[in-house]
């Protein structure tokens, strides 16, 4: 029977969906032809049609979370500050799938930071992640809502905050469930507007 | 001619050091059995007698990060609010020392969040840190340096700020030199002060 494209395209689900479900359960540490075969249920032979090599492994999972990160949906944005929470609170580990991603993302900064040009794109990734909240943040001083201030180096204390707490809740989800990251990224907003 | 203990300990050291060297170049993804026999012109052969298996390798790599963490020099410390700057100052990337330190935390948290049991140390360490951070938060608060508010919930958020600018520094050591770390956590103290 002849392959078709949509055998094809379910086909490049299956081994996208095995190694999402590798690297959850595994990180980069674990993520290996054999762990992915297994996880398709499939020999690794077949796998290299996919991955000659381990590093074009590697390679496709950093791109299925740059994929999969830009496409998970985020609640409407607000205004001012309250843009700025919103843009905040969509990077925590508040929902499972948001869970996973930071969980991998967290995992991938030992393989970024092995690799030079790897690490410079992380740097350019954080950079315009900063360059948005800078703008969030400036948009609020000009509604008032936050006191003066370089809005760049305010937006880099907030994107620091908010990694911190990432890693903080991977770690021990029993301690910062949402509601207490929810709580804590308040305090962090409360201490800016000097309302805290 | 006899070994004798001061060999063995002189060839511990010098295996310590492969370790840490291969750590700093290549985190934990990098640290393989012929990393470091090759970091130590020997045979891996050789390093077998020392890590019969890969994992191993890995505990004694955490172990030496851990060892190097504790006996790291740290600052004294001081009383009230400065004696919390100084605490999170010694978390930061300030040093080329303090740099490869943090770098080989990063890397570790691939490995620690694949382990139930090392995430379950991860997060005790953490949580051991906080107390610390808290307890400087009351005296600072008896002091009256700090405003009224629960202790532990101002040691979980200046925590989670000091480890996301680790993060931050170690991608973009250009945008955040130490002097921007400084400054960064200066910020975030004064607002916590309400002198932002």
């Amino acid at each position: 029977m002849p392959r078709t494209k949509g055998d094809h395209e379910a086909r490049r689900r299956d081994v996208s969906e095995a190694v999402w479900r590798v690297l959850v359960a595994h990180g980069f540490g674990g993520l290996t032809m054999r762990a992915v075969a297994a996880e398709l249920d499939a020999s690794t032979g077949l796998l290299t049609h996919y991955f000659p090599a381990k590093r074009d492994l590697v390679a496709y999972a950093l791109d299925l979370l740059e994929q999969r990160t830009v496409s998970r949906p985020r609640p409407a944005a607000g205004e001012g500050l309250a843009a700025l929470k919103t843009a905040l609170m969509g990077i925590l580990p508040l929902t499972g799938e948001a869970t996973d991603s930071n969980r991998i993302w967290v995992s991938s900064w030992d393989t970024a930071l092995a690799d030079p040009g790897l690490s410079d794109d992380y740097a350019g990734k954080y950079a315009r992640s900063r360059d948005k909240l800078r703008d969030k943040v400036e948009a609020a001083q000009e509604a008032g809502e936050l006191p003066d201030g370089d809005p760049a180096r305010i937006a880099a204390g907030a994107q620091a905050f908010v990694l911190g707490l990432v890693v903080q809740a991977l770690f021990d989800p029993e301690a910062f469930p949402p509601r207490r990251q929810a709580e804590l990224l308040d305090d962090y907003l409360d201490a800016l507007t000097g309302t805290g």
